[in-house]
């Protein structure tokens, strides 16, 4: 044994990154590869075996179960935003700093761009034998299982509204359960509860566009679906409607941003000020009164 | 930084609400809004999707998970009541004061209001797709994603039931889940819990009527749908039958409050008063000995 | 409020039990009362809609959170068995008193008999609306909704097999979880494992005969339905299929107890139990050398 | 009661087993079997039914929870693998002595192969009522329901390049669960989360060969339906198919380690690491200012 720990430990040593920016946007990048390959392959699965083995309940759980071990993978390292947008709205409260945001969005994206492209080696032999092969549209369309795109009713405006609603109502939960002056649940389950958030998400948005609210989540999977076969049609589609789930999250999340602080946020931070304000107050009062005493103390020794 | 961080601490002092019921409000309305928003957008998902995306069960899931998600969003300001009937039962109880009622009654009819305005913009393409847009009854009616409407089998009377019978168990659940003498789960986790309790409503008791037992929950969605362009049918349709999920829930919470406290609640508060009073007894008792010891002991002395 | 907290106040003292083995009894009667409220109105509302608002997996979720719910409601009075033969197993390791066992199997069945009581009365339009209204047996029977009866394809021998695999596979894992030397979960989570154990039991073991794997559950809402109009032919069907549900658990139970303990039990047990005398061995080895010592120390000051 | 104790004392110390490996590897057989118990029941269950109580969700479902179960009832003893492929990763990072991996495999294996035989005895009845009751391939084979067999798409690689990706997934998820220097969960809640990996995976990677990643859960039933009346087949079958879910989840094993550590794995603990050795100097700093000090007061004394 004693050898085989020296060996391990040599590694260890070798392949360490002590950078911690690279260390954290590496974490990034492999939970939102679980959260692209769980979330992915459900879908993959639901639409290659037509239905037998899976079902728009399953995909639901998939990506809100897959979010939930990409922030158990990563969390500790990097935060486990797994989605710009939760970057964004980390930076835009000053929790997190501005040169983290683009360093996040290139790592989750690449990460989402090799996520799929495991689900796209795992069922290849399916996706040979599924009958619109590589088809971008239509009934027998496959591009559905990486990237996301509209239903035929959607409207490119509905559809910028229904990514920016959704990525809102994300980021006001989200900022509820990592808020410091608002925390309500025990450390250690708030990967379980983003979960949550996204698996409701997907029950109650999912039907207009498939509910990315997530431009890493959406993007590389779409650009990896180009040059996988597919073609430059998964970015012509719909009059571009690939720029939609990129920029109507970030929007979106300014919105949420600002009605949990309006509503919430605000008052429970503002308390917590007050409060503090006070106890220095106190802390000055009684140092004041304790002087007195000893003052007092003092006269009666003399 | 510095300067980004200066003027969020700004904003925050601006817009800092210091009435302490307003905020308790606010939050409640924003708790409700998810509520509402996750729940109705499972069923307008249900609905319009025509079971593709959705079946009941997925109403299920999202009613419960959405219940988690207000509470959790508003627990620390407002005791995440996101229901009249919760309060009245706390109110019942003697653990929130009456004046928070009416109040609360208010600000989460208001969230309920908005919470399926939301979703009627969000599915505002789907819903004009949709054979019956508009429709209050029918085969195709879309006025039951909003508020609940009694299937054909039911009476006025057994709807009368129903709610009631659904609303105490529901709240027979919450007032052991927040029992402070009974309290059997780890702080922070009443939220997941409080969400299993209207998920197992919704598994069981959600055919007859589609079990609201909120009256905000009912309420607000009602008058957003009678003004959005379903018009006045919603309230008089089934004779009146909007009146029943806004009355029958009260006396189903007086019910289940009578149940709890004789069955569980009046014998765990009586066993935790007994044992305070032995404990003063007995400081009492050694108090005497102490006493007669330090007598005994000053006659030892002298 | 003053008036309002002073009438509580009296109340409280008027209708507290404080006969311990009562109370107890009492608690496990609304316990059990809420996991066959909620499990049969699952049943219910499956069977009632004809599909459209339940399916086999809803009832498994029921069933299960509805066991989470109701040993949340009375686990801290009465530890939450819900079910003679848990009860039994404890009974039998020695963890409660056997006089608890007939006081507990008596509530637990009248627990399960207003439990379906309920469901009755909030499905009576519905039950009355369905094809075969009081059938026991053919393809509209509804008996099934409140007791359990058997597949067409089960004989009695497999049945019973059945019941004793099921019941025997609930207990092992329950003394897992309750397992005072071998404690896994946080204090507090038991009741939401024992919801998973019942309902994994439901999702792999419920296709023979419907998981009763619970006396209490299956003779409460049997009687109920006898009473109710579906007469004797709930005890005569299948040459006295009820007896079934009531005596193979018990069975089952001892050969749980006995797989638990020679696998795991009896080691944990028996490793705790060395460990201790090993420390007590130690304590006395240390007090004697300590005697040396302070031998040593008074030499050395004379 | 006295009695019933002495003899409960008796029992424990006659069948009390002392050697730790031969206890741990007798928990873990039980683990695996309340795992493939549960799990291929589930399957019965679903195929024998034709539909009417399952479906693949049932499946995932039931396989997932029944890991949590397992880990729950061995954990403490064992460690809860329940998998070769998990005892190996932890060999290879040498967190468990390589002696342990044939002692687990062989009892995780002969658990498995009971677990099967309680299910195959539950299901007897129905199995024989079953069309194609012991038929290894066909519309109505039966076979699938204990062993994984591939879908008729799959070819022999991208069949192990999926037990492989499976496998590497699963491992990924436990190491960062379990990572002694990234430990991200609230003790005891591990069961759990590897509950929630098993459902994930079964969501998203189960269509092609039904996701078996572990040695012991597809070799053990395989077994011992080769000698309950399926035969050889369900060895020959596919040019043995059924050497594939035996080595390639080792292989992903080792894919799934390297990627944990270069991402994640060698980072945090060479920050541990480096912070160990910062406070060592700087406790050997503060020693030498000590003593410069001491020294100084020494003097100031003198």
């Amino acid at each position: 044994m004693g050898r085989h720990k020296v060996f391990l430990d040599k590694l260890s040593r070798s392949f360490q990154v002590r950078n911690l920016l690279l260390r954290q946007a590496m974490a990034e990048c492999l939970g939102t590869l679980i959260l692209v390959m769980f979330g992915c392959g459900s879908v993959a699965q639901l639409v290659l075996s037509g239905g037998s083995h899976g079902m728009f309940l399953t995909v639901n759980f998939a990506f809100g179960f897959a979010a939930t071990l990409g922030i158990l993978v990563c969390g500790q390292v990097s935060g486990g935003h797994l989605n710009p947008a939760v970057t964004f709205a980390l930076c835009l409260l000053g929790r997190e700093r501005w040169r983290k945001f683009p360093m996040y969005f290139l790592f989750q994206t690449i990460g989402a761009f090799f996520g799929s492209a495991i689900i796209f080696a795992m069922y290849y032999d399916a996706l040979w034998d599924h009958p619109g092969s590589f088809n971008v549209t239509g009934p027998n369309a496959t591009a559905g299982i990486f990237a996301t795109y509209p239903a035929n009713h959607l409207t490119i405006v509905n559809g910028f509204f229904d990514q920016l609603i959704g990525t809102a109502a994300l980021i006001v939960c989200i900022l509820a359960i990592v808020d410091p002056y608002n925390n309500p649940i025990p450390q250690g389950l708030e990967a379980f509860t983003v979960g949550f958030v996204v698996l409701v998400i997907g029950l109650s948005m999912g039907f207009n566009s498939g509910y990315a609210v997530n431009p890493a989540r959406d993007l590389g999977p779409r650009l990896f679906t180009a040059m996988a076969g597919w073609g430059s049609e998964v970015f012509t589609v719909r009059n571009g409607w690939f720029l939609v789930p990129i920029f109507a999250p970030f929007l979106g999340t300014i919105i949420g941003v600002i009605i949990y602080q309006l509503m919430v946020g605000f008052h429970v931070e503002g308390e917590a000020r007050d409060k503090k304000s006070r106890a220095q107050e106190n802390v000055r009062l009684t140092n004041v009164t304790a002087n007195d005493n000893s003052k007092e103390a003092t006269k009666e020794v003399h």
